[in-house]
């Protein structure tokens, strides 16, 4: 089962020419729980030099919504309808680190949500926090 | 002054190492209202080939945080507080527009606004809509 | 069938328990667009004399969710699933109007919006804006 | 201290009449976390009997600030600027209770969330998540 799961993620995830884009990578796959991780490079940054809100969200709302499809029934694929982030700190450091989670899982929506953190040194910050409203489309 | 405006904005923006990563330029600035385009190219797709709401996200988000700054004092920049998304419709055509505009601008906190449409065969259909909160930064 | 529009959400509008103990009234009603009037007393004020934004929230709120129900077929309830509030300036004057309207009709989903104002001597101004998700219900 | 923190917060919430009016209470108070009740009566309900989102939102939106005001200077009331709430389970039952807490307090704005839970039997149920922006104003 829970491979099963993990396979239907990472297929759909590897289809996400934006996810390559940024160098992104799934870090851990549990059914409910999907971890994305990104390097903080120049090709990510914004004018300051911290992560992009538009990198914290891409990575954020992937992890999200890849743990609201671990629970949704096979044959089908997941559509973001909305989505709020809620940024906390400033993204300093070598890598991205989004950690989804389903907040409540319905027949026809998922409330999914993501913890974004930076890590520099080895230490790990909070930097977003994202919830949203998740979709099941048939394949 | 709106020139003054626009360097300001072009300024901020070509330090955006996201932006053009993400092959993103803008393509108008007035005071309170700028647009950012995109092309749709599998670099920035999602897993059925569709704009990838993460790149919705971030051209959204700038457009709306530089319609921010075009209000802000001089000698400040910009940082998205909180920002959230509704996706309308599937981004299937050649390129993103996203039309930022100010919906309220405070001392301490701007309100402002995006949406984001996608270029068809010439036709345009809006696919997000985005609002959030920009606080200035003294640079 | 406007006029079925109108009875269908009137009706159900007449039990809300909430909208009477707000003093909350429908004052227009097209498809696809709902306006509500409260009148401003301390019944409803924040802690400074302002309308409470739970007051701007609610009516804001019924005036999406029922100008999404007028756009849904027959024998469908309609309930909010999630809605985001910008508060703009402080609620100061006589009354609220609350202005909603559809953004995006699905058949699963409806995205909808509203426009808070407060009126004061005569003079609008606008205090907030809101937009959510509504889902039908089948009755 | 954390007596001076009670007094504040029951000092403003008292001034509130639209907490009276949906008969809300204050239930906890520590530092960052703030607890408000309120019954579950007709007066407060939708069109299907349950919990009417402006009730909830309103709960959830005072224990959130209130949660943030616990942490800001003497000397300041506290403004939400935005807000977003997420409606997971329809709310039936005995009361609605409001946990408020800090996610970041910064020094010109804190962001602050709630949980929302109803209460039927003795048993709690999460109905709701809140996450949204206070700002601290000066008295």
């Amino acid at each position: 089962m829970a491979s099963s799961i993990a396979s239907r993620v990472e297929a759909s995830f590897r289809k996400q020419g934006l996810m390559d884009t940024l160098g992104a990578r799934i870090t851990r796959i549990e059914p409910g729980c999907v971890e994305i991780t990104a390097p903080l490079t120049p090709a990510t940054q914004q004018q300051q030099g911290f992560a992009h809100a538009g990198l914290t969200f891409a990575i954020g709302d992937s992890a999200a919504g890849y743990s609201a499809l671990s629970v949704m029934p096979a044959e089908t694929e997941v559509l973001t309808s909305e989505m709020s982030i809620h940024l906390l700190a400033p993204g300093a450091g070598e890598e991205l680190i989004a950690r989804g989670r389903v907040i409540r899982a319905g027949r026809r929506l998922v409330v999914a949500g993501a913890d974004v953190f930076v890590r520099h040194k080895g230490e790990e910050t909070l930097i977003a926090t994202l919830i949203g409203t998740m979709v099941p489309v048939p394949v």
